[in-house]
């Protein structure tokens, strides 16, 4: 299976298992070439430097992201869902990506190297226009600033939610996106 | 005036900006001990290892943040500002926090290594023990779960709105923290 990968999914993948368990800057090229099983050339054909596997990661991880909202969006669209649901599994989702170090390794990259953080940030971008459709949803007269400090405050929630197993949080992951949810229509609907 | 500070103090500060410039692993302790213009022994006087100027880092700058909830906790107590002015403080307090890169690194040392960890989790449960009282002030008859469940989301937000900037917001720092009161309000005494 792993063989058929194309090789620079194959690199992507051996990075991010790296990069999570010693660091991205305690990784070398070489140690990324043995757990990939090829040579230090053929991963310089698929990417310039370890930035760029960086960014591969960043988009291969945001795209299933925004996979996750699309479908809770769609279940929203169809009326499976209410909105509080809807934002519940926003939540749950967020908490449920686990390499929290790996993820502050990103972001630590993204804080120094700039094309690295215009990735982010384009990224973050796509997210904001799914959190804007579900703050319409709980708030149908949301508009200018108010629906972009909505989204905002979502996506800080989903941000800060998605990084708190450091803060030891008290609560599990469905009490928390439970009440969270709750919570932020009920912000939402004061507007 | 900086060579009056005691050696750690002095060995912190010079670090803190090493470590937010070129970031905590691509830092040699013998540049540290040329930044902090003392010789690398005199560095191992103070601390064992870089791990254990992040925890010095970590407790300076959590008593930094408790310094400021509590003079919100004050102003709030005496009338001078209302419950929404002191979650909007609380934010705006969150946003102006710059040093992102150094945050990211000392959150992913904090991933990997468990005694700087246990460092960043008991710091979070003095601002969670804050985040209890604004929450009450907002809402008197919050208890058990539910206020729990409010200090985390509030905790959160802080954490998200503080390390806001990668995702290139639009809205200015004031703007954020009075729309993020605001709601955070109504969220409060929705439960």
């Amino acid at each position: 299976m792993k063989d058929k990968l194309p090789s620079a999914d194959r690199i992507r993948h051996a990075a991010k298992d790296l990069f999570a368990t010693n660091g991205f800057h305690q990784t070398s090229m070489s140690e990324l070439a043995a757990a990939a099983d090829m040579s230090v050339g053929l991963i310089y054909r698929s990417f310039k430097s370890k930035a760029e596997i960086i960014e591969a990661i960043v988009h291969a991880d945001f795209d299933e992201k925004i996979a996750d909202l699309e479908r809770i969006r769609q279940r929203l669209g169809t009326g499976e869902i209410t909105i509080e649901k809807s934002i519940e599994e926003l939540f749950l989702h967020a908490m449920r990506d686990s390499d929290e170090a790996l993820s502050f390794d990103i972001l630590a990259e993204g804080s120094r190297n700039e094309r690295v953080g215009q990735t982010i940030g384009k990224m973050c971008e796509r997210l904001r226009s799914y959190l804007r459709g579900f703050a319409l949803a709980a708030n149908p007269s949301l508009a200018g600033d108010q629906l972009e400090g909505a989204a905002e405050l979502m996506l800080g929630c989903m941000f800060g939610l998605g990084h708190r197993r450091l803060a030891m949080p008290r609560l599990d992951a469905s009490q928390t996106a439970e009440q969270s949810a709750r919570m932020m229509v009920a912000a939402l609907r004061a507007l």
